[in-house]
């Protein structure tokens, strides 16, 4: 195995060596004082990313998938309704395991590429009188399609509906990378993991828990142990998990933390931008289009790209892989074959960046593209050269 | 923080260098052929420790605890009746978790420090006449009491009594540790972690399904989409997970398996029960008595150690920490205070455990016990030089 | 510290993942066995790596420069002869070095770009009559202004003088990189550091001496102690050092020679030829010249890139480094600010390298030199498109 | 390659987690300011442990044979004389290196196991009326004897002689483990290496040089290049080196200083006095001698130990390593097969030596000793326990 390039994925991320090392721990008790060190600096360093002050936050030993359910078994019971717009595959996913629990969703469907419909959403919340919606759910990124929707929209269309429903969002690939206000967009769950903004290795799911979700779970009758909160509140009391916890990933999360919050969140916000509008122009000078509509609802940290009709997106992948040795996204779902994605979030510098978009230009070119060698990468320094002092003085 | 002296829990055990390093890895693609490379080898090598030629092999980013609900979730339906003996903390956890989901259980009281009682198994599956019981739940070493119980015969049981039921195992802290036969023993679900046998940090729930197990699967109607099994195996057929895998720690199973088989599985049994061997001489030589009840129930992966009536053995543990800078463990529930755990699992040489016995003495003598330093090390040097030849042959 | 962006400086180069974890090794007894498990293998993997049958193989605790004296002081007394071309700042301190241990040198001036004249030294041994030239120096690649030059040619030279002259030659920016055959070349003390083609941290000199260099050792009377060959050799037998190795480093010395060998060295040579034309394409794209005078000379490990009259070449390493974070070479000595440098070697693949283009590129439009951004880039691309099914084959 | 247990070799110690990464770096530009960021600190930490405010301090990338070479070669001319006692095999290989560079040593022979005899050398110094010794070579620490030596004593004597010569001081194995103070005791060099007191791997050597030791430079005609401090100190100037430095090691040593002053030097230096207590208690309770004939000579990190007439005490080092799998040192020169060596200095604790006392136990007995099993583990638990309070304390 030789890992020389960096990856151009969707998250996981390229893992910075402080982290690497933070990660990469000794055995330790994992009922000790020593634990409590580790994993309090985590929880609180976690709440700063969520820009909360009152969260109750929970770091289980899973994925973003089983921070889902964590969010769904400990709040709702099985017939309860949740609402839920379906605009790319992620959001799709979550529908799904809705309804595996025996949750009834209103889906509101939504074309892929666009962001979340929050007007529909209060259509659907005021003509809900009885108010038998219990949540709302929401993915602030769409992994699938590149497409960043607007969570404080969908806290307005709640509150104009003057509709009591929780807000459950799914910020995995976006929470730690674009700007995610958990407290003043009243958001009650927000998830994430560990391998996406955090920049760590994968295993963790974190949520954060609002007051009104908090209240929700002793009525929740979805089964649950593994994803209990109430357990896992109940041992961090005691600097402890109800199971073994992943050490080593607390302890890369705590000094991930550390470093975002020392960076400044702004700063890691408009650093993921600026990298992020390289690549557009880049996609732009070669004549493409991407998944996502419009600027309003483009992703910092990842883009879909669209190829022309008739040629599949997924031989970009495949063929970066086994000819250059580099990792893009495949498209998923309703756009499989149809883009190609770059990840362009977590570690990864202007430079690490030029490096992806070059690999890209040759790919097309070597299956055919229409595509000039060496456009993208032009369009991309340019953007970049003339934004790189800015670069430099938000790192100082 | 720091890390010089080895530890003595129960699991997480001291982990080796080399599966340190191939834990700690670059990112790569989670759904290219290279993390298939990965993959496979792992799941092959874990059917080979469980000395199993058919079993289906399921490795979920999570924990021992997450294997269990991935057990009971995908086998069986809300109300469904299932047997299992209580005779520590962890067969109590096990049997909690049942409850929550809704299941039934018919609970077999037996004394901690005890056994799995198989006479009375078989009298509960005798007396089901109506083949109500769809599982058998049994702990093959009960890591809070330092009992091993035999599976064989609980086996026996079942067959005897003409039952159907499926038989479910926790080999938590004795897979890869001790003698554990999937196929001879008809296990239906095996359950274990990666941070026991395995010696790798926690994060990994690690699972065999019989075909029996895999059988019941599409009946089950117990929900879940994270532990969902028939997820995870369509999607190992495409080299992928059905979300993020914890590729490092896979990367890490799949290298701990083969130091594992290289060595020989007898080996590594022969090993454990060495250094076991050695921990209960001086146990012995301490006068004291351990809390499992006869030499055929002792665990070659921990030792519950009783101490005198009216003495804290919590103190032992924090006090060893606190002075010495070594982790044992403490009693859990019933046994909270009465005895303590000299956890001899994993990557542990004799040498290493001398120093374990060492600082317990210097801990009972600290704390007031009547122990005479050097007591307990002496017997253990004793069985150690003298079965020192043996281990290299082992070793060789 | 941030460790983003790959190095392009002509070493210490970029160290692959095996090699960093290989080289991050636990303290082990270096007068043990163990250690010799280690030694040895490493002397014999830089003995196939030399192209060499019989040369004994010495590897200090210490660099190329150490690795000069090494050869001068166990070989020469004071006001021995020996004879050297001038052709770039390395073979000028290896020059210096002469003279400051009393030997006599006699200069062949050579312009730097140019490669080592086989001519001149042809007619100074022709003209050494008495043979009092005892070494003939010979600088195999000059990293400062990416030289290499024909060792068979200067090996030649002594032929056709029928001079007994030694032959040194310095392949510490060559050796593991480019083609060095020390048997074939007739060459008598060969030495390299651990930092460049062997792709590991700096701290080894790494040397071959002939059967005559061995028999020259005894009459030396240039003192030397810590790099005394005798003792070294004398200590391998013991599976030891006459001091303290660099246990860690050796280890890493050890698998790189097997990953090199593994590969095949043609195709490690053939990899850094394709790695350094894409380069030279870039260059030449830009309108720039090499420093290397002609294509016979080009080096494929690093590239002097000459830049326009009064501009300062040295800003641009400055400005890389400050502004994108990219490591590249300055010009030394006589090319000081006339050149920069693009180190190629060790572990970089095609797509890296196009991110030093890149990069490079943008520096030098900052600077206000008129470069078509993309140009080098799109030059690069072309070359290694047109190649990468060679390079897969290679790497089969 | 198994790593388990602890090295009780006299260095290279075990060495600490958070040392072991911090020398584990990515290339970076060693010609950057980057570089400077992690010289510097590295430079002023070791001046503050050897309690200096005033000594330049070199590192080569070497070792500490390197760094005596450095000291001789940079101050001292063919024919120079020295006086130098020989009280163990360093001292010995020292004086050795003098004579190999012609220098003409004055021998003080002192039986193996006592100090330094400050008397002899004060008669020496006094005898030499025209002050023809140029300096006076002192081994702090004899390894191989376990003696540690009163260089202020040394200091006195050249005083009380009125005598000009420089004090050189090889300190490999006490500098940074005992108390060292090169400006109180008039050192004009002081010598030692990263792999001891600094708990780092093998590849420095580490000096610092009085202003006296300053000025004999420019003089000294001894032959060097790459050990010229001349060079290094010029280069340190412009965050660089006169070649290519052991950036990862520099960095581990910058990180070791912080941590050594951290925890106070005096605390260290008691941690170490405290390990070794108990080491010798052990020893006295096996019925043993020391090599080290008296109280105020032993050495804090190594002890030899006598074995009975008749015994090959090399036997325990090889018993130990392949039937234990732990380091012990031989004894070495004259007391080859006299002694085996504990090392017990830099990163270990209590817990961890009282396994290396046991492991010595069982190897004396498995070889037909009459050592009762136990008792050495059992003296050094009493003396551990009763001084634990004062361990927790230092290290508060």
């Amino acid at each position: 195995m030789s890992f020389q390039n960096p990856v151009f994925i969707p998250g996981p991320t390229n893992i910075p060596e402080s982290l690497r090392k933070a990660c990469d721990m000794p055995t330790i008790d994992h009922r000790s004082p020593l634990f409590g060190q580790i994993l309090h600096p985590a929880l609180a360093g976690v709440r700063k990313v969520l820009k909360s002050d009152q969260a109750e936050i929970f770091i289980f030993p899973s994925t973003g998938t089983g921070g889902w359910e964590t969010a769904l078994t400990n709040t709702l019971s099985p017939g309860d309704k949740v609402l839920a717009a379906r605009n790319g595959m992620f959001s799709h996913r979550w529908i799904d395991m809705c309804q595996r629990h025996g949750l009834e969703v209103q889906i509101v469907e939504t074309p892929w590429g666009h962001g979340l419909p929050a007007d529909r959403y209060e259509e659907f919340l005021t003509a809900d009188k009885n108010h038998e919606i219990k949540v709302v759910l929401a993915t602030h990124n769409e992994t699938a399609t590149g497409v960043r929707s607007d969570i404080a929209a969908v806290r307005r269309a709640l509150d104009a509906a003057g509709h009591p429903a929780m807000l459950f969002v799914d910020g995995v690939s976006s929470i730690a990378s674009m700007d995610f206000r958990f407290d003043e967009w009243g958001v009650d769950i927000a998830v994430t993991g560990s391998q996406k903004g955090f920049m760590l290795p994968p295993g963790l799911a974190i949520l954060g828990f609002s007051k009104k979700a908090m209240a929700a779970i002793d009525s929740a009758t979805l089964p649950r142990t593994f994803f209990d909160v109430r357990d896992m509140g109940k041992s961090y009391g005691n600097n402890a998990y109800p199971y073994t916890p992943a050490v080593g990933l607390l302890n890369g999360l705590n000094q991930a933390c550390g470093m975002l919050l020392d960076e400044g969140l702004e700063n890691v916000f408009a650093r993921h931008h600026r990298i992020a509008e390289g690549v557009r122009a880049a996609i732009a000078a070669w004549g493409l289009e991407l998944c996502a509509v419009s600027p309003d609802v483009y992703s910092d940290t990842v883009s879909a790209v669209r190829t022309p009709e008739g040629f599949n997106a997924t031989d970009i992948v495949t063929h970066a892989a086994s000819n250059y040795g580099v990792a893009f996204g495949v498209g998923l779902g309703e756009v499989a074959g149809k883009v190609f994605r770059i990840g362009h979030l977590g570690s990864l510098t202007d430079v690490m960046t030029l490096s992806g978009i070059a690999t890209a230009e040759m790919c097309m070119a070597d299956l055919g593209l229409d595509i000039s060698l060496g456009s993208g990468v032009a369009a991309a320094q340019e953007y970049y050269r003339s934004t790189q002092s800015a670069a430099r003085k938000d790192a100082a």
